[in-house]
C-alpha cells in the first residue's frame, strides 16, 4: 500500500482514531463527517496494511442489537523517536504510534552550533535505536524533532531561534541525511500541545492553551481539535506580547514584552539588581523570596502580573476551555501564582474569565513525546 | 426532505459550495475530505430539494476527458433577513441564500428597553417582507441578528451586552415569537467576520482577523475557515487587551484596555480634556488633529499606539495571514495610520510582521449581511 495514494479522509480517520479510539466505525463517522461507508472504505486498506485493527469482543451492543466492533490503531505497527532541543540539552524518547514512550535518553550539548547538534541528534537517535533493539534505519518510521523558535514545518526549516542563535537553517533535511530517517520539525511549544492535546490535560477540549514559562515564554494553541500554527510560521508568541511595561529590553529587541520581566533569565536579572548582588543565581533568588525578602518577592509579583496580564489577553481574544500553565518555571510557580490569578481575573473579560487555569509541570520528556506525536501524526498526513 | 435528517456531511458540503461554489464534485471532495461517492450520496438528496443545482454546461475537462459537471448553491431557494443592531439603530438586509442582498431598510431606536429593540426588529422584518413581495413568515427562511456583546449562539442569548446595558436576553426566542420565523443570534464582529470570509476580503485566506474600531472595538478571528467562537461565548474582545496604558478606566470598568482611549468616546473624552472644551465634538476634534492642533494629534496618536500594540498582539498569538481594519472609526483613519503601522512593525514578532494590514470602510449594511450569512450557513447545521 502506497500511503502517498490514500485518500484525504484516510488522514482524518487514522487522526481521530488516534487521539479517540478506540472507537466504533460509526462513531468515526459521527466525529470525522465521513458516512458509514466512507469510513469502511478508508479502513480496510489501513487495516490490510496493519495500521489499524479490530480490537477486543464487539461489547458495544447497538439499538438494532447487533454488536458493534471497535477499531483502534495498533501501537506496535511503527515507531517514532522524539527530540526535543534546549540550549544545552538534548532529550530523546523512543515512542510507539499512539506516542507511548518505550525509552529515552538525554545528551549535553557542547554548543549550539548547527553542526554540532545536528551529529548529538543522530548519536541519541542511534542510543535510542539501540535500546529498542530496531536494527537500522527501517526500524524507525520518522524521528520528530521539537526546538523552539519561528519553525517551518512545511518546509522543515528553523527560521529563526533565539535560542540557538540558528537562522534559516533547514533542520529536517540536515537530520534526514544524518540519520538516514524521514524527519519533521516544529516549534517546540506547538509539539507539547499537540501532546497535551492528544494524551494530556488538552484531551477532549474544544479549545486550550498551552503555556510555557522559563528561559523562554511561549504558547501553543489548540482550537477545534488543531494546534494554530500561524500564517506565517508564527502564533502563540506570548513571551512578546506587549504587556511587560517598557523599561526593560527583551532578548528579542524590543521594550515591553512579557519575556523581559518573566523568563528565568529576566527575573535572575532583576533580582540581581533588586538585592545588588550580581551573582545572584535563580535557586537564590526563589530562596530569598520564600524566606519573605520583599524585594525579591517584588521582582516575582511583577514576573506574575505581566503573566497574568498575558494569559488574560490569550483568554480575551481566543476563549480557550482551558489554559494549561508548564515549563520550567512552574517549578517556583507559588511566587507568582497569587499574581497571576489576580491580574487575571481583573482583566479577562466577562465570561472569558471561566477559563480554567491549571499548572502541570511537565518535563522534557513530555515535549520530546510531543515531537514523536506529531511525526506519528504526520504518517497519512502529508508533510505541513 | 427533512433537514434533521441529513447527515453530517449534508453541512459541510453545503457550507463548501455557499464559500465557494460552484465546484465539481470531485473539488468538493478535495476540500471536505469525503470521497467522490459520498458527495454524490449527500448532494443528491440536496438537489432532489433544490437546494443545490447542477450549473451551465459542462465545461471543465478531467484528465480522462471526460467533462465534469459543476455544482452550486440555488440562490433563490431561500431568503433570509439580517439585522444589526446598533445603540440607536437597527440596519436590516434582505438577502438569498448566497447573501446576496435584495433590499435594506433602516429603522431609529427610540430606546433600548428590550421590548422596544424586539418590537422595531418584528417591524423592520415586516418592511424587508413587504418590499421582497414575500407573503407570509414562510417566505423567509430565519431571521440573523448581529448584536455586540457576549453573545451565545447556542442557546440565542445575549448574556451580556454593555451598549444596550442588557444582561442574560433570550433575544433569538423574542424575535422567533415577535415574527413568527426561526431566528439565530451572533456577536456582530464575528457576523461580520462570517460575511468577510465568505465574499469579503477574508475569502480564501487560511486564516484572518477583522477589527472593528468605533464606539467598541472588537475583533472576529477566522482560523481554517472557521470563525473563533470561544469556549465560554467570549472571544476576539481586543478592545479589553491590556494595552492602552493604566490612566483611564474603561466601560468595563477596569483599566488598560485598548477601548478606554481608542474609541470614539474615549477620543472624544480626551480630546476635550486636551483643548479644555467640554463641548468639543468627535466631527470637531478630527477637524483641529486634521488642522495640525499638537494636542489633539497626540490623542489620537495614543489611540493608534493601542490599536498598534493589539493588532501586534493578535498578529503574535495568532499570525494571521491578513488583519482588516473596519467599523466607523476607519473613516479617520488617516489620524492613527502611521502610528498603528509603526507600532505594529516595533511589536509583531518576526515573521509575524509579514500579515497583511487592510483597511476596508464597511457600512452597517455588510453587518447585517453578516446575519443573514450566518442564518444561511446554518440551514444545515444544528443552531449552535
Amino acid at each position: 500500500m502506497s500511503l502517498a495514494d490514500q485518500p484525504p479522509a484516510a488522514a482524518l480517520v487514522f487522526q481521530t482514531l488516534l487521539q479517540h479510539g478506540p472507537l466504533s466505525r460509526a462513531e468515526v463517522g459521527r466525529r470525522t463527517g465521513l458516512s458509514p461507508g466512507a469510513v469502511t472504505k478508508v479502513a480496510t486498506p489501513l487495516i490490510d496494511d496493519g495500521w489499524i485493527a479490530e480490537v477486543g469482543r464487539p461489547t458495544v451492543e447497538r439499538a438494532n442489537g447487533r454488536p458493534a466492533t471497535l477499531i483502534a490503531v495498533r501501537a506496535e505497527r511503527a515507531r517514532f523517536i522524539g527530540v526535543k532541543v534546549t540550549g544545552d540539552e538534548l532529550i530523546g524518547v523512543l515512542a510507539d504510534l499512539t506516542a507511548q514512550p518505550l525509552a529515552s535518553r538525554r545528551a549535553a550539548l557542547g554548543s549550539r552550533d548547527v553542526g554540532t547538534v545536528v551529529a548529538a541528534i543522530a548519536r541519541l537517535v542511534d542510543q535510542l535505536r539501540a535500546a529498542a533493539g530496531a536494527a537500522g534505519p527501517d526500524g524507525i518510521h520518522s524521528i520528530g524533532v521539537a526546538i523552539s523558535g519561528d519553525v517551518d514545518g512545511q518546509t522543515g526549516t528553523v527560521q529563526y531561534s533565539p535560542f540557538l542563535d540558528w537562522r534559516r537553517v533547514p533542520l529536517a533535511q540536515l537530520v534526514e541525511s544524518a540519520t538516514g530517517t524521514p524527519t519533521v520539525i516544529e516549534n517546540d511549544v506547538r509539539a507539547l500541545t499537540v501532546a497535551e492535546q492528544w494524551f494530556g490535560a488538552g484531551a477532549g477540549l474544544s479549545s486550550f492553551a498551552v503555556v510555557t514559562v522559563g528561559a523562554g515564554i511561549g504558547a501553543g494553541l489548540s482550537i477545534g481539535g488543531r494546534v494554530v500554527s500561524g500564517a506565517h510560521g508564527v502564533a502563540g508568541e506570548i513571551g512578546h506580547l506587549p504587556v511587560g511595561g517598557t523599561d526593560r529590553t527583551c532578548t528579542c529587541g524590543n521594550t515591553g514584552c512579557v519575556e523581559a520581566v518573566a523568563s528565568t533569565h529576566a527575573i535572575t536579572e532583576q533580582a540581581r539588581q533588586a538585592t545588588g548582588d550580581p551573582e545572584l543565581t535563580m535557586e537564590k533568588a526563589v530562596r530569598l523570596a520564600h524566606a519573605g525578602d520583599p524585594a525579591v518577592r517584588a521582582v516575582f509579583a511583577r514576573a506574575g502580573h505581566a503573566m497574568g496580564l498575558a494569559l488574560a489577553s490569550v483568554a480575551n481574544l481566543i476563549g480557550p476551555e482551558r489554559i494549561i500553565i508548564s515549563g520550567e518555571g512552574v517549578a517556583s510557580y507559588d511566587l507568582f501564582a497569587d499574581q497571576i490569578r489576580q491580574t487575571f481575573a481583573d482583566h479577562a473579560f466577562g465570561a472569558a474569565a471561566d477559563c480554567d487555569l491549571v499548572v502541570r509541570p511537565l518535563p522534557f520528556e513530555e515535549w520530546a513525546r510531543g515531537g514523536a506525536a506529531v511525526a506519528a501524526q504526520r504518517v497519512f498526513a502529508p508533510l505541513k
